[in-house]
């Protein structure tokens, strides 16, 4: 029998994912499952979105450009001036969810044994790629005492080499909830401009920003134009997962130029997705208020419950809908699966995703899990209820 | 400036797009252009399928499964059942277009610099998935003489390296329209075992063979459950290329469970392309019919009318809707162009795809031309009468 790839013996399973048979155990043993480890919200996809492809006049379900409709395209770069940030409709690629624009830019800036720099922890799904496109994620920790803030230049400094390419960042972040300042953002850019590497900011939850402060998008940065790639995605932003539309934006006409080859031979974005996505752009600012007013009830429900729990630290989020929580236990993992397998309060039981699956380097975060809130307030209350009961009794 | 990859560089830009911006010159002196290079036929999407969106019910459009929605998966394996190919839905991955699936076939069964072998001319973006892959294709040629058969096996065993993981076929032929005989399919099986490959057939145009001839997958040839893999996609068969849904499909636990991976790491297939592939899948077999019916007008016209140009050879297609034709010129390609650029006849002009894009061994086919036959029996007629005034003043 001829044999897989090394590659995709490497490929991780979904840190995610893993322990959905348990979960799926504990339901047919009749407990109600808190879910507390995905990233696809329960908020209402804006109907005009929704309705858009109810009215569709297609005769045929045709192939659209390769790098989107143009028209399309058009109102995007209208959207980001609106959010202050200045490109042009052709800086821009539609692509199959912000997933795809990140294998492009991989592919368009990388070849094997590259190496990228990613602050951790980070979004899982980054080794995924990283694997797929053959290149090296070189990491460098944050620490959830100050929140998982950029951590010092002189940490990235040191891990450049010859093969290095690519910083790349999440802003805010999955699964820190970390908005980076504006300052942070500048020392990137210098050290990116040092040394001639490529800045990917990974934006896709741009608009889930709290308390104020507000976004600073790495093409706001003058002088980033040619190292800037920015990675978008409509996905979290009208809770339109499903749709599969993202973006890869950069002022970097080359990368554009070899981002849109990778494009060409894949055909098309989804045509019916970008109808809706289209639509969803004029989604009015009352549902991002009450969106945002939602996210942050549950933060700082889910923050103050979980700082009541003796031994658990978490990191405040400022951004997007995570947060990493420190458990007085020695493995988050064990902790988890016996949460599911063991465990219940009030036959309630909830599922979490341990940290380890965010980070690269082999031994940290062991004790971390990564929550979503996108549950709401009464069942994120009752969810925590239920951590705090079983780290009563939890032996490892 | 950082620089993009090497990979990014070796990118090939689309055969068929190359030609676009003369043919937008054309469009504005004033001329008509028919379009036979693109493979987006112009046959209706089955109402069934549109529809399907029009009464969604989704509040949130969330994401699928990685691995496509349990109950289309299922309905697939009973289209599969339908078509005398038994699959298990867990044998199936649906993927954003037989794209994808291409690309998820490639990585979980090959590393950096491994080899696929291909019968060329064959679908041009096999050469983008590869090099977005890391691997190398490596062509053994088929010949116009007769019809683009099977070449040898000879010819494929005096290629095999241990590099070699895996042969790959188009079944029926993008573009040649070859439609590989149950004998022929038989000799590949013996093949990869022998030296233990994988055998990926690209059956995306399954549906559309003609002359009472039946397509045979290599799905039925039994001992081969091992070693197949086949790539599948709605686009074509429902003239729905726009809703990107595609299948990956393998009795081989081990490759299903990596591609899965790969799945995984892009999170979900487009979820309202689903809602409209699975209602195509209801399709009634009279759309088939006439549509058949329909490109064996077409075919017959577009090869009669050919075979009466001085000096051209045309291999007659038994599947899919291309073919190719070798014309009484040194270059099709600054044929093609010039066609574009400075030829009209009654103020009409054809764009056509030069074949070269098809081929991967240099110097190969310079002088064919992939014709779509994607266009009513009519407009094909009037576009082979402008290549034949065409031919007759052409000097190259
Ligand atoms: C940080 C981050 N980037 C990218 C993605 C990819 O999302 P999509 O492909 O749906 O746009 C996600 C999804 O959860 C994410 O959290
Ligand atoms: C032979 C062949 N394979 C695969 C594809 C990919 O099609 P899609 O990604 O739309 O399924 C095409 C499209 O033209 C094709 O001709």
């Amino acid at each position: 029998m001829p044999s897989i790839s090394r590659k995709g013996t490497k490929m991780p399973e979904s840190p995610i994912r893993k322990l959905v048979p348990y979960a799926e155990e504990a339901n047919k043993k009749g407990r109600t499952v808190y879910y507390l480890n995905i990233g696809q919200p329960d908020i209402k996809t804006p109907s005009i979105a929704l309705d858009a492809v109810k009215i569709h006049s297609l005769d045929v379900l045709a192939y659209s450009r390769s790098e989107g409709a143009e028209e399309y395209r058009k109102k995007i770069a209208k959207y980001y001036y609106n959010n202050s940030i200045e490109v042009d409709y052709s800086d821009i690629i539609v692509t199959t969810g912000g997933s795809e624009a990140l294998l492009f830019a991989f592919g368009s800036i990388m070849d094997e044994d590259d190496e990228i720099i990613i602050p951790e922890p980070f979004y899982a799904n980054y080794n995924g790629f990283s694997i797929a496109s053959s290149i090296k994620v070189v990491p460098v920790i944050s620490n959830i005492d100050d929140n998982f803030a950029l951590p010092p230049i002189e940490e990235f400094e040191k891990l450049i080499t010859p093969k290095t390419k690519a910083i790349l960042i999440c802003n805010p972040g999955n699964p820190t909830g970390y908005l980076y300042s504006r300052e942070e953002i500048k020392k990137l850019a210098e050290i990116v401009k040092k040394h001639d590497l490529f800045l990917i900011a990974d934006e896709v939850y741009r608009e889930f920003v709290y308390d104020g402060v507000s976004h600073y998008s790495i093409l706001q940065e003058s002088g980033l134009e040619d190292y800037a790639i920015v990675i978008d995605s409509v996905s979290k932003r009208y809770s339109m997962c499903g749709a599969r539309i993202g973006y890869l934006v950069s002022k970097n006409k080359a990368v554009i130029q070899t981002a849109l080859k990778f494009a060409q031979a894949r055909l098309s974005p989804p045509t019916l997705a970008q109808i809706a996505a289209e639509a969803a752009l004029e989604t009015p600012q009352s549902y991002f208020d009450e969106v945002k007013e939602e996210y942050v009830k549950r933060r700082d429900v889910l923050i103050e419950e979980l700082q009541k729990i003796p031994g658990v630290k978490v990191a405040k989020p400022n951004g997007a809908f995570y947060c990493i929580a420190e458990l007085p236990v020695k493995s988050a993992e064990n902790f988890a699966r016996w949460l599911l397998e063991s465990f219940e309060y009030n036959n309630n039981t909830v599922m979490v995703a341990p940290a380890t699956g965010f980070y690269s380097t082999p031994g940290v975060g062991l004790n971390q899990i990564r929550i979503a809130y996108v549950l709401n307030e009464n069942s994120l209350k009752i969810a925590v209820e239920v951590i705090a009961e079983a780290l009563k009794v939890y032996k490892d």
